[in-house]
């Protein structure tokens, strides 16, 4: 069995595209995902599970139909399912991001943002 | 619905106690934790899960039967289930637990470091 350590620094070294989660852990049917992310999401929501969106470096901010929900370093979001959201951000933002398998980055909406398969780094 | 921004070091200031697991977050029938731990715990495993954790600040070592993993600030690593491990820290180190709700903390072993019902802060 091989149980290693993950540092997300040196993960992050890997890859430079925004808005596509790259896969660094699974833990049970679940996948931890790191993304830089820059500009305007889509409006989406995810029918079948809550979010978490985790900021590691910079500042996420997070739309919802009725608020706005601001991120700074070292702090995290849980959006439940269903909840229509809208990330964005004016500078490089470091995410992580928690979820189960599966779960498409745009949630009901399919446009060019859209991956079709997220892939391990 | 009230969908609220976690700030990591905020929760930790809201307790001292060391191997206690808070939880702060909730993800579908998953819990997100925070600990601070020094000193040794009890070797120990969770038969029927993966468990996550995450480094926020200082060093913690985990002892698996064969090696031991050392984990750095925003570091993580990925226990599977069933896998024995004792986690250690010289000094105080902050850590982040991810795991389904009602895990126990000491797994499969009971005594006096057991949190037979863990609080929300």
């Amino acid at each position: 069995m091989n149980i290693e350590p993950i540092s997300l620094k040196e993960k992050f070294k890997k890859f430079n595209d925004h808005w596509s989660p790259k896969i660094i852990g699974e833990m049970n049917d679940y996948h931890f995902k790191l993304a830089k992310v820059k500009g305007d999401f889509v409006w989406h929501h995810h029918q079948e599970t809550d979010e978490t969106f985790f900021v590691i470096s910079g500042k996420l901010n997070i739309e919802l139909k009725d608020t706005k929900i601001k991120l700074n370093e070292g702090e995290m979001v849980i959006i439940p399912k269903g909840v229509e959201h809208r990330p964005y951000s004016k500078d490089e933002c470091l995410i992580m991001l928690i979820e189960p398998k599966n779960v498409k980055n745009t949630g009901n909406i399919k446009n060019e943002l859209t991956v079709e398969k997220e892939t391990w780094i």
